[in-house]
């Protein structure tokens, strides 16, 4: 008798590597095969929320843009409000913002005073966890609202680039690692 | 008797002005107070949806960031794939790509070559229609891939800056008119 797992769509089958891409050396872990197939889509949504089942979550938080593309059906899901992170000059009320450093330069990131109030707990979820710098920036900033990082949520997560490491602060959870 | 439509929230109510932004003078609509309370957010999914129900759709498309915001979890409600449309050097596989005009200069949009199959139906959805700029260039790129724009799904459309007389050639659908 098969098992009931056995119709479950296996997502690493809808993530395509682009070779050389954004630079030469690099293996781009490409999302949109799974975008383009919603059976798939909507069951990685439902694998990535098993993983966080047992985490009592206030509310989601998510950089832009691709963070977007699965915090806003996991947040329907879960039944969580979810405040959005974007880069610089895109929210329009009263802001909290944290930079980072990067390979070269700095970064910044921007988030609404109101989006997190102290004492809740969030969950970070993003596409991807590569390097972590991103998703680092997002738990301090969160922290910065006295709120607390209940974990990290990714689709996808890159074991070679030590972003887990970075992240060591705190609970991670990844559907797919490479 | 109260009738059913009563426990409806009313999206509107979560919607915040926010005068003066980007620049003196305009009134921008701040859709995160909406992000916040997912009971709301699922609400004006789930009414966005009954909008377009009688469309004939075979594929979503959305520009980032904060149309991926409503594509996301519109795809996994009406079981459709989504194809998102990305600002220049964000797309790592072939892309096909469309400039158009600004005030001040040109701006770029690019698209997966495999995103949308020649004679599809396209459902275009973003969060907001104001001067319609980008929907109207992510249509234009939609049918350079011989598919058809079938409407233009919005949560908000500002009705005061013309968009809809730029977007004349597109059935469009918007949930709160101001």
């Amino acid at each position: 008798m098969a098992s009931t797992t056995d119709a479950r769509p296996d997502i690493d089958d809808f993530i395509r590597d682009i070779p050389d891409f954004p630079k030469p050396g690099i293996v781009f872990k490409d999302i949109t095969p799974l975008l383009a197939d919603s059976t798939a889509f909507g069951a990685a949504i439902d694998q990535m929320a098993e993983l966080i089942a047992d985490l009592k979550i206030d509310v989601i938080a998510a950089a832009e843009a691709r963070g977007f593309l699965f915090a806003a059906p996991l947040s329907l899901k879960l039944d969580r409000g979810m405040v959005p992170i974007r880069k610089p000059g895109k929210l329009p009320y009263k802001k909290r913002s944290y930079s980072y450093e990067l390979e070269y330069g700095t970064d910044t990131l921007e988030m609404h005073i109101d989006g997190i109030q102290p004492g809740q707990n969030v969950l970070v979820i993003d596409d991807l966890l590569a390097t972590g710098g991103t998703v680092e920036a997002c738990c301090k900033m969160i922290e910065e609202s006295d709120a607390k990082v209940v974990g990290c949520l990714f689709l996808i997560e890159l074991g070679f680039l030590d972003g887990a490491k970075r992240l060591a602060d705190y609970p991670l959870f990844s559907l797919l690692k490479y």
